[in-house]
């Protein structure tokens, strides 16, 4: 997989230019990505463009190169380090959670965990860490900051999942707590650097910033449902893990007893919450609640001036109730 | 464990004094660490708390703390932070070993391996490594890219380590890449970076970097020879691991064809080698080696003004080859 350097442009103001300039800089993070983890140790390479090849909806890189165009930044070229470090940031943690979930297909491709094994897995994920980093160190001290502590929370965010299954105290004020932490943080530094880079003043920012937290809620919890309701082909990863390990929004909306693989009495456990997902109010509320939370999201950005990113930024959101994969 | 913030001083000029001044600086270097785990996380604080204040010789803070008071600077408080991510960087990767080696002990008490498991060792080890970040976030960008490249290089040590096993390529040539990569640069980071804070020149600077890199050269070698011939009573540690994967000073030597687990004919492979190592010439090569990479070090630094903290960078230097520990 070879990548030619697009030559980026000034933002357009016109919808379909936007796409086109949205597009291009889409490819220069793939490109800097690749880029950065060519490591002259063969496994540490070949594993890191095994899974940064391996695609992805790249929601993170997208919500940072939006925030910059919507606060009115004018060259993609200024976001592109940081839009890559995110996406690597989470490109990581995914590297790290199919060793500790088994994931055996992540993006349609075998696991790193299950191609490499779980040492290298290891390092590989230590590694891209490392590379979010040496992109962001030249950036000055904001954008180091706000990464390493979006890194902070994701970690805990992962562990306070992992505690919270392991004591059986998955309640619904624990899962919120936990989707804060270990995905929508993420997407707020996403959204915060973006406009930052843009030059945004302290009240867009927050607003930004409070957009992709919300988005980011909504995104997790859609991501819990198709963890239940959709299959390996249609996700292109290892699904059921949620219901397997008794976490996700369908074990803290469960009406039944706390749920995991040890207290199921079914034959098959996953059957049998699964159909009782689809048949209760779980999935019904699922959908309630991401639908409030992407409302909340809009309602931050409404006052911002017109613009085909701003009109982005809205489809974005809306997006990310509506998508099955 | 608690610990009582030191009022740090400005450094003196007198060798007992240095002493006095180094030991609170250490101190203050403890407490940062403790500090900046304090997760919301308990597992994460726990497990964090139990790794660091098992001790370990902190030879990475003093390198960072003597380097920077024998280039003139005053005040200790202006490394205490690089000398906790140094510190943290360190122990973020012992967290992650101790996961893909099996290490059941480490600064003689249980791996968090080991008592945690290893779900969340390798989350602590994450959680560790943002920390180190987080520490030098506000700091500057010349300090996050070296601690970046620091970071890189001992990632990339480790797994050059884990595929020359692996490969069965574990040659005298393989071996001092690892130990520069995975230990030798890390010790370059903390002195030039104690350098640097002192406001030294380039070339100042430069020559503190090579004492480091030599001096972790020379402290892995040593490192080594004790894990063959070092009791885990004497260590703190599981010792042993080398031999039984086929990997450090002792297998680069060896003059039998290389050695792993699968290939050691007798009855215990570890005995075997052991003796094999005590009776023959790779024990004196080691020291002969790290003898070098000593004075290879001291070259580097004659230069400098007589000073207490030049005196204690001459005397670290010789005792990284007489430990026993």
């Amino acid at each position: 997989m070879t990548f030619q350097a697009p030559e980026l442009n000034a933002i357009p103001t016109q919808q379909g230019d936007l796409d086109d300039e949205l597009s291009l800089a889409l490819q220069a993070v793939e490109q800097r990505m690749f880029d950065v983890v060519d490591s002259q140790v063969d496994v540490l390479r070949d594993a890191s463009r095994h899974i940064i090849s391996a695609g992805g909806k790249r929601i993170r890189p997208r919500l940072a190169l939006l925030s910059y165009a919507a606060l009115g930044g004018t060259q993609f070229d200024d976001v592109i380090a940081v839009a890559a470090a995110l996406e690597l940031l989470h490109t990581a943690s995914v590297v790290h959670d199919d060793i500790n979930d088994h994931g055996v297909l992540r993006r349609g491709r075998p696991s790193v965990n299950a191609l490499w094994g779980r040492t290298f897995a290891l390092l590989t994920g230590d590694y891209i860490f490392t590379k979010v980093y040496e992109l962001v160190a030249p950036l000055g001290s904001e954008m180091n900051i706000v990464l390493a502590q979006a890194t902070t929370a994701l970690v805990e965010g992962e562990t306070l999942q992992a505690a919270a299954v392991k004591n059986r105290q998955f309640t619904r004020e624990v899962y919120y707590r936990i989707i804060g932490l270990k995905t929508a943080e993420l997407f707020r530094a996403a959204t915060l650097l973006g406009a930052r880079a843009a030059g945004a003043t302290d009240s867009e920012t927050d607003a930004l910033a409070e957009y992709g937290f919300n988005i980011g809620l909504a995104f997790q919890i859609i991501d819990d449902v198709l963890d239940v309701v959709g299959s390996p082909e249609q996700l292109g990863k290892t699904s059921g893990i949620d219901i397997e390990q008794g976490r996700g929004f369908a074990s803290a909306y469960e009406t039944k007893p706390a749920t995991n693989g040890h207290t199921i009495e079914a034959a098959d456990p996953m059957v049998s919450i699964r159909e009782h997902v689809l048949n209760g109010d779980a999935l019904r509320e699922a959908y309630h609640q991401a639908h409030h939370f992407v409302q909340t999201a809009l309602d931050q950005i409404r006052f911002l001036p017109d613009s085909p990113a701003k009109d982005e930024l809205f489809a974005l959101a809306n997006s990310v109730i509506e998508r099955s994969a």
